[in-house]
């Protein structure tokens, strides 16, 4: 430990050497609702207390988004959640479960072009929600005559970015997912061999079925990003922006890319200067826990505790999946903490305490904490590492089955299917996780590399985003390749030369070979 | 900057949280001679005052690397430099200098050509070094025997990357350069579009002729490492290491990459999360200089004083540039600090003062110093910056070219060529430097991004060096890309696979259409 604070003091020298800071800078957020609010808000809670002015532009029926907040002032619009079924995640669960019953190989495309056709809807909405504040100048002037110092926005919510670079404000992302169809040109060259497509339910190294089905999803995103997100944008982006601009155009005007993952989570693959990865910078050392939930923690003795969660949308899977979860728990010597939102199930055991919300990190940071079951989103994930806890995985939707993945792959996890749970098949994988010593052993020594950082996520987090606002932008960590058209950036117009310059070179032989030839000839007949 | 200390409080919790430091490790070091060493030193410093035991291999002549020293222990034994002519790097720049009277654009391929045959001599030497080190079991096991926890080499010194593969040990290279011609295979993909090959003096904004003449580079020193680097070590590999063992798949054994460059200076460029920019972290306050070079510093009264040196192995060049230049500053009303190695020139004036060497860093930080004419090396070009000089460059040899060329498209740089150098041409560049008031502001702008880190570069350095001893290594950084054969990588094999399942649609098609008509036209037959 000793060797830590001489680097620490030489830090300080250089903390306090660096330019000034920026306190009381205006940030306007075009945050995306849900699960993904939850890390926006973390992140706006700091810039508060460091002094930053926030505005949230926010649905006027937000699902998660609070209009009343004493950390930001709300600007309310009409935005996607005010058209949508508030039941929509639950019916999207039951059609993508379905989807599970296919080969898992062609299930991911299945689940893909249920997510394709969500995709279009949300961005026909977004389009329109854009369109109206665009078209809007009273609106427009307003934001404009702010004089906002900052656009930090979820490029997931397309509205973010388009408002942005309207207003050509200095524009930092909030982000989860970098490849898609068009990861190559607005990230960084993402080689199909290696990188796994979102979705794809691949790692890293891949066969050559493997990488074949890749490729198929890399098609695939592609065709979406092209076909399905881009052309609700085209006549808004026609009539407001410079010819030739798209969604992609305007995304690479994002000056840094706060990644919501890291290396020792994802899988290695390039990357660019002006991407920042700040997984897990939501966690945090746990705090006490109320005193009856304490109590049953303390209750369950040596055997420990289980803690389920399914996450922010979908509280409750179909009764057939929860009634064998309920009748595996029901068989184990350990306590069970279960967030759910349904009916009590038939088959519930003494040892379950049934929650509509739970303190999941104070969970998680529990001593007697053993094992956490849950669907795999990104936050989730990131709290079981921080704080080394293994994971039963129970994948239902979205980028979950690639989380769990990479868990998985690295000995920390197991992955049941939601579908066709039997309540034998869950509690042999709960047992194998509970009993196995090298799931705690992988996942703490995850944990290990993940707190094994020169800086905490969320100290970089803040530090990049303070860092746009003083430098007025980082343009000088832009990639001058996206300036490129396709084929320039593949160096097809240089190929072309170069295959010319050897067809003429060919050709040219050819010729002289074949006019030596012939005065060769000639000569033999005039010599005969 | 009441803004940075909560952060800095923060990161104070985060640091002492982190996994205890490893002190008193012992690190073996090969480093490369000459300039390269200056880096390698001012890590090896910090390394021994952190408490580690420092073991240097370095050559029984070495030409900068002393026996000697109060920070480490030597091994010597017989290198590169035994074989090679000290007045060697002299008569590269004669003949170096000689390809500078090519028209530019064809000049680089000239000087390129020169640096291979350079290349193929001392990778001879390297390789003979190395295979009498492998071939010798009792040097061998002795190395083995001290249990060290880490190699620690620059990649140029081929020696450290083969010693340290034989001796497994996790592998941290000090590095300058790493787009070579198989950079898209050892470090991350390198578009030939924007990032420009080494040597090419080209920038990442190109037109079709500058990526054509780029990909032609690219190809040379494709067939470089294939054909001039690789070849004098294949015989050595094969005896000692697994069959298809080549000098690249070595190199990939590297757990972190600290690159001596960062995204203020260098083109922004796809990168690999095992990639640690760390440009600058020699460059320090300056310290007061000697007693006589105060007072002439403050003899230049308001017009302030102008500061050359061209670097460390090049201590003149010939006599005509060299009384060009002199001359040139007998008319500058600043006064010169001139760091020259040969006989006084004629033409030197009474505001010159010669010195055999000088206290270069100290001097920059001087608040009268208004220039620095420098000949490129990356060192001094990070000096410049961290000081916020101005540059007139006069590039002689090596990478000199390309990195004055990134300050000159910044606007922080002028160069001249020192080959066709006039009097006349010289004064006006360096007017135009010291009137100029676009060249300080550009330098003072790069400055302050420079300084604007999370952490300062050499904390980053031995942060992540010390990360490698602590967790064995990194491997859960590196790509999984290097492992594939390169079709795969290029996923030339699926594309294969679509080719031909186009193929075979296309051909059963045609079949079926075949088959149909012919029956439609028997039917029309028999109806007839």
């Amino acid at each position: 430990m000793s060797g830590v604070i001489p680097l620490f003091l030489a830090g300080l020298c250089f903390l306090f050497l660096r330019p000034t800071c920026c306190t009381g800078s205006r940030i306007l957020v075009v945050p995306a609702d849900g699960s993904h609010w939850i890390n926006m808000e973390e992140i706006l809670r700091e810039l508060h207390s460091r002094g930053h002015d926030i505005t949230v532009l926010r649905s006027t029926k937000s699902w998660y988004i609070p209009n009343n907040s004493s950390i930001y002032t709300s600007i309310n619009v009409t935005m996607q959640e005010d058209e949508l079924d508030p039941d929509f995640f639950n019916k999207l669960l039951q059609d993508a479960m379905e989807c599970r019953d296919f080969q898992p190989s062609i299930g991911t495309f299945c689940q893909e072009h249920l997510i394709t056709s969500l995709l279009g809807n949300g961005h026909e909405i977004l389009a329109r929600s854009a369109a109206a504040m665009l078209d809007d100048p009273v609106f427009m002037k307003k934001l404009h005559d702010e004089k906002y110092d900052l656009m930090l926005t979820d490029p997931a919510m397309t509205l973010g970015v388009i408002l942005g670079s309207y207003l050509k404000l200095p524009m930092v992302f909030n982000v989860r997912w970098i490849n898609n169809g068009e990861g190559h040109l607005t990230i960084a060259p993402s080689p199909v061999s290696y990188v796994p497509v979102s979705g794809s339910e691949l790692r890293d190294r891949m066969d050559f079925l493997e990488r074949t089905k890749n490729m198929l999803h890399y098609l695939y995103s592609f065709c979406e990003q092209q076909f399905i997100i881009n052309p609700p944008y085209a006549d808004l982006l026609q009539r407001h922006f410079p010819p030739g601009t798209d969604l992609l155009s305007l995304e690479l005007a994002a000056d840094i890319w706060l990644v919501r993952t890291d290396f020792v989570f994802e899988f290695p693959r390039p990357t660019m200067p002006n991407l920042v990865y700040i997984g897990g910078f939501q966690c945090k050392p746990s705090n006490p826990l109320p005193v009856e939930l304490e109590a049953f923690m303390q209750s369950s003795g040596e055997h420990g505790v289980v803690v389920m969660s399914l996450g922010t949308f979908v509280s409750a899977i179909n009764d057939q999946a929860t009634e064998a979860i309920a009748a595996a728990f029901a068989e184990l010597p350990q306590k069970v903490v279960w967030r759910f939102g349904g009916g009590k199930p038939l088959c519930l055991g003494n040892n379950t305490l049934l929650m509509d919300w739970l303190p999941q990190r104070d969970l998680l940071g529990h001593p007697k904490t053993r094992a956490f079951v849950a669907h795999g989103g990104t936050n989730g994930m990131y709290e079981a590492i921080y704080h080394a806890v293994p994971v039963l995985g129970l994948p239902l939707l979205f980028d979950q089955f690639d989380n769990l993945l990479r868990l998985k792959v690295r000995g920390a996890a197991r992955v049941v299917e939601a579908k066709s749970i039997t309540k034998e098949d869950f509690l042999e994988a709960l047992r194998d996780i509970l009993e196995t010593p090298s799931y705690r052993h992988n996942i703490q020594h995850l944990s290990q590399l993940h707190r094994d950082r020169p800086m905490s996520p969320m100290d970089t987090a803040i530090f990049w985003i303070e860092y746009v606002i003083r430098n007025k932008g980082a343009a000088h960590l832009q990639s001058a390749g996206f300036n490129l058209p396709w084929y320039s950036y593949f160096c097809l117009d240089v190929a072309v030369l170069f295959g010319a310059l050897i067809w003429v070179f060919i050709w040219a032989s050819v010729v002289v070979y074949k006019i030596l030839c012939c005065r060769g000839r000639r000569r033999k007949i005039k010599a005969e």
